[in-house]
């Protein structure tokens, strides 16, 4: 502003979609706790109700966490990319911990109660997810983060790491939902068909869990509102793009 | 070949993923098969196991042909785009039917053994997608099939279309591993944490579908394997351009 140039804005739907996004977001963490502590018994770590950790840490981590973190270059538009790459990463981190809470939640209830390990499609799933997010988490570090990988090869894995970290998002979101209809066909089999409100309140969760990944990949995908290139970053990737075609014609 | 010029060929990377999608569905459908066929006593309309239609006909029409039909653009890439639309709606409109015998399937199924209806999680994620899909078939063929739709009006639907579509595909693999879940914890609620055979082969069913839904999403999001237009519709496309801007030159 202080040049006479007005300051950059951001087109108005995407405003009003990540808005959408946030409260959806909100509301999935209070429809979580409300179905945990209305009638779940709530949340403890060293007891009987260290269980119900797992799915809260999951929705946090897994799905709100990790959706935000996918959020960062739309929203943080006119930042210097090197700012905003650091708090992608760092909300990245922050679901990897919290998710990881929510697994040892599972696998020490699972203990206390002599209730195996890893038999179902929702563990197959979720453990997959979360293996191949740390995964991910390393190699998004190591080629952009950290000044390891060169531009070319910056250059090649870039769409993949877009292809599957938006995978990654889906498939945190459907293990959502194969540990919520694996939870109620544990708890309520015999009145779930009766449309009782816990049944009624857990599939809304489930909705709302699709309406976030919905409207979140809505924003990503969305093409004109993908991030524009600062004027610098263009003259640098200009440079670089010179030098490098000047090392192999052929490429 | 006539004229002298080399025939048009596909990029091979994309025809080698192709394939792994065929194989991907193929194994599919044996794997449904062979669940239901080995463990569920096989298929059959008037009969009890009628309900076993219902997972047959939605990994047949709702995953693999919707697959399918997603992927007609990338395949027939050098052919003249109104027969590769009319394969692609052909494609889904058979997707829809197969898809309508399974969901009456569960219906009758559901009323002759005197289960409700719609109370689960599955349920809800699976209707609202038929229902969305169904919804998805009519307007593609009304804006681009039928020539109803203005060109402004086409360029304005068809990336919501693209969207849509994918979700949809997405929506249709999740509300199937809700299926598995559901079905699995049903019938072998007691012996399911074991590791019996029956669990593990509908695990793996679950895995090959996530698997299908990846390949066929890499094929159609790669910027590189899109359909290039033919030089007769960018001729096109330039005619109506320059028309429509010349209608309103504030668009």
């Amino acid at each position: 502003a202080m040049d006479g140039a007005p300051p950059p804005t951001s087109p108005t739907g995407l405003s009003v979609y990540v808005a959408v996004s946030q409260l959806l977001g909100l509301t999935l963490l209070a429809t979580t706790g409300a179905w945990l502590g209305r009638y779940r018994g709530g949340v403890a770590w060293h007891s009987p109700l260290q269980f119900n950790a797992h799915p809260l840490c999951m929705v946090l981590g897994m799905v709100f966490l990790q959706g935000d973190a996918l959020l960062v270059y739309r929203v943080f538009r006119h930042e210097a990319k090197r700012s905003t790459k650091a708090l992608h990463a760092l909300l990245h981190g922050l679901a990897l911990v919290i998710a990881l809470v929510g697994i040892i939640a599972v696998f020490e209830s699972h203990r206390s109660k002599g209730i195996p390990d890893m038999y179902s499609l929702h563990s197959w799933c979720g453990m997959a997810t979360f293996v191949l997010y740390l995964l991910q988490w390393f190699l998004g570090c190591g080629f952009f983060l950290f000044p390891a990988a060169s531009f070319s090869l910056r250059g090649w894995y870039k769409p993949q790491h877009i292809f599957f970290g938006i995978a990654l998002f889906i498939l945190s979101i459907t293990s959502c939902l194969l540990g919520i209809t694996e939870m109620l066909l544990f708890k309520i089999s015999d009145s779930y068909s009766h449309f009782v409100p816990e049944g009624i309140l857990a599939n809304t969760l489930g909705v709302l869990l699709v309406a976030f990944g919905l409207v979140v990949g809505y924003v990503l995908t969305r093409e004109e509102w993908k991030r524009p290139p600062l004027a610098e970053e263009l003259a640098l990737s200009m440079d670089f793009k010179t030098l490098t075609e000047g090392e192999s014609p052929g490429g």
